[in-house]
């Protein structure tokens, strides 16, 4: 069977599964009916997320989950989540009740600098090409008018612009460093844009006053923004008396502040533990990120670089013990928008901007920030005392037992019994065989 | 109103969606009803998802598109792509496309190793530690039988384990280093239970002779896999004559190899490009492993971790020109699953997995590479040659669009007029404003 085909993307929908269920599956007629299963029978809302990207041929569901309790300076959020793993809005919840009666979660937001470039060659004399950047400076800047009068009217716009001479990186090459604030949105479109027209201008200028520069070629590689955001900067924290601190009976609140002190002094320390100790960090922000139609990837790509700015991956957040008091604090760059993009495209993203009190960008730069905390504190906190398999088997099961067709009174019998006993599928398959007429 | 609740939790999905929606909207009723406008109208299939995490009130609907036509060693695949940005499905076909006619992808895996420690402290003689982890290194690994016969019958298990002094870094601080092989999953449940049994028993080895270690004091922090796998490596690649490069008419092969060079070159200096080339690629990767219910947190913090390791943070991919032939090469970590996790709980997945043929964990690797791959090279054509403005003006415009309500007529005219004029949503407003009867 040709699994090759020219004009995909022009077909119909229709046209496109009925294509891609022929020739990729033993039972088309069933690999369509998964997909129409999830349909959404509303034509017209249909419609609208099948326009997000191409070729889009169904919903893939991620389950939409709520952490309530959350205090936030003061406020009480219920945190909306986006994500397919299991425990990570019940930690969620956990660390939200635990810090609600300890003076909840503090968050504020540093700056909201973004960074876009414009990336050139120019073999000529360097000195003339800082001079010549100086004398057109003004109109470059004025390149960009169309777009920023908007974004200037919203409180945002270009910062600054310098030139840059990164030849001892690359022979002749030089960066326009721009320096934006976008207000609300995420301003990757307006970044861009501005760049584009720079660059284009940057070029025109330079052809034009080709004398000036005395013959030196300057040639543009490319313009774009940067996800790498460090001067776009959120800070949460939380604090209490190692005294008050206990997690359970089991455990005094000294022991546990010690122990916690300690597995964070680890990931500071230690790269392969560092990486883990982020991702659990992740796991939050990411869930608040996409139920808040941001993009995830640009969120990662700048947290991961920042973690290893120092030339050496390291934990995001801290812990330490002063005056008998805890505090654990989590640094990281957010650049979010709650404007813009899928903000007001997609129903539940402004479902989930509504449950959070329609937040401005910093406001959800705080939430994201503390979502963030939040799971790196539950999750340390499993990892020092009962260590993390405990909650997560109980989970697995739960998934195994649904896959297995579990009935629910089965399903409560298994939670009995592998409250004590190892969860695997064989294990749960014995017992469910065991258990059966 | 109090937004904070006890016993959440324990709430029915109706009993939260109530206190939720009464507490947190305006429009209790709206909020509602946005909510059960995305449930499925198969209430068992509703069910199975509602439980893959806590607290579900609902399916958060992301784009599941196709991107045909990737030739990779020689095997033609279509690829599933979870993802809500526009552009990133036609970059992938596009790429597929055009290397499709140029011999196509390859692809290889360089390793499959993850890696779990046992973090723990110990305050006595750092030769008595190492004697007595050799003395006790069978029984050690014995205590993971119990996981390890059925990883060891499908041809993984743990590699190596090893005593690492760790105390230059903290003072006490050892760790119990761990290699493993995890066959066709993810691995993390197997790689946490081994590592706990492991743990518990070094812990009662420890106190049991503790004349041995002459009284020093073993505790351990903290016991979990590591996200980051340098050694669970795939290397995607591409290559053909720079003759046969062109991109289209307006440009020579040799120009735009040259260029894409450049820009290549200009990530693995520059970090600020560095972090959005990644991105870039990233777009490609996570589309993919949603798509497959893999865990995209945990392959972001493991690939940009792996981008930094020489302490600059750097491109994961390369290209060069050799001989006139033009090469471009991505090599990343990825820790993938095809059994287990997600992959037979969610329907979607199983469809994606029957589209790829049902690859096993070295196969998938392949495939989300070239997907990486695949996004890298579009998008860079893209910056160096029209710029990306371009390409996602035009999916702006159609999201702006929707978003106004545009009728296809209306549509119609927009993409035409928009084609030279720039898009924003004040100006696509005005231009319907101006064309509406």
């Amino acid at each position: 069977m040709d699994k090759r085909i020219e004009g995909f993307s022009k077909l119909t929908k229709a046209q496109k599964i009925d294509w891609i269920t022929r020739t990729h599956f033993n039972n088309p007629e069933n690999a369509k009916s998964s997909l129409s299963s999830y349909w959404n029978t509303d034509s017209v809302l249909q419609n609208k997320h099948d326009e997000f990207i191409e070729n889009t041929l169904t919903n893939f569901y991620m389950p939409l989950g709520v952490a309530p309790n959350f205090v936030i300076n003061g406020t009480v959020f219920s945190i909306p989540m986006v994500i397919e793993e299991s425990s990570v809005v019940a930690a969620a919840g956990n660390a939200a009740k635990f810090w609600g009666s300890r003076g909840g979660f503090k968050a504020e937001v540093v700056d909201t600098i973004k960074v876009g470039q414009v990336h050139f060659l120019f073999n000529g004399d360097s000195t003339l090409i800082h001079s010549f950047f100086e004398k057109n400076k003004s109109e470059l800047l004025e390149a960009t008018s169309e777009f920023s009068v908007n974004m200037e009217a919203r409180g945002g716009g270009i910062q600054s612009i310098s030139l840059l001479d990164k030849s001892e990186l690359i022979p002749d090459y030089f960066q326009l460093h721009l320096r934006f604030k976008t207000a609300d949105a995420m301003g990757a479109n307006f970044i861009n844009s501005c760049l584009e027209s720079i660059a284009s201008k940057w070029e025109e200028l330079a052809q034009k006053e080709n004398q000036f520069l005395k013959e030196g070629k300057l040639e543009v590689v490319m313009s774009i923004l940067s996800n790498y955001v460090p001067e776009c900067l959120v800070r949460a924290s939380v604090q209490c008396p190692v005294s008050d601190l206990s997690p359970g009976k089991d455990w005094a609140g000294a022991a546990f502040a010690k122990k916690m002190v300690q597995a964070v002094e680890i990931a500071k320390k230690e790269p392969y533990r560092a990486v883990t100790h982020n991702k659990g960090i992740m796991n939050g922000v990411d869930a608040v990120v996409m139920a808040t139609g941001n993009d995830f990837r640009a969120v990662e790509a700048g947290v991961h670089a920042f973690a290893s700015k120092s030339g050496h991956y390291t934990s995001l957040s801290t812990a330490y013990i002063k005056d008998e008091v805890f505090h654990m604090e989590l640094e990281l760059p957010l650049a979010l928008g709650t404007v813009g993009g899928l903000t007001k495209l997609h129903p539940l993203v402004q479902w989930s901007m509504e449950l959070l009190g329609n937040p401005d960008a910093k406001t959800l730069m705080k939430i994201v920030a503390v979502a963030g905390l939040a799971q790196n504190f539950a999750a340390l906190r499993s990892l020092v005392t009962s260590g993390i398999q405990k909650g997560h088997m109980k989970m697995h099961l739960l998934n195994i037992l649904n896959q297995l067709g579990a009935s629910e009174n089965e399903k409560e019998a298994a939670k009995a019994y592998f409250n004590k006993n190892a969860v695997s599928v064989k294990s749960v398959s014995q017992f469910l065989l065991k258990h059966r007429p």
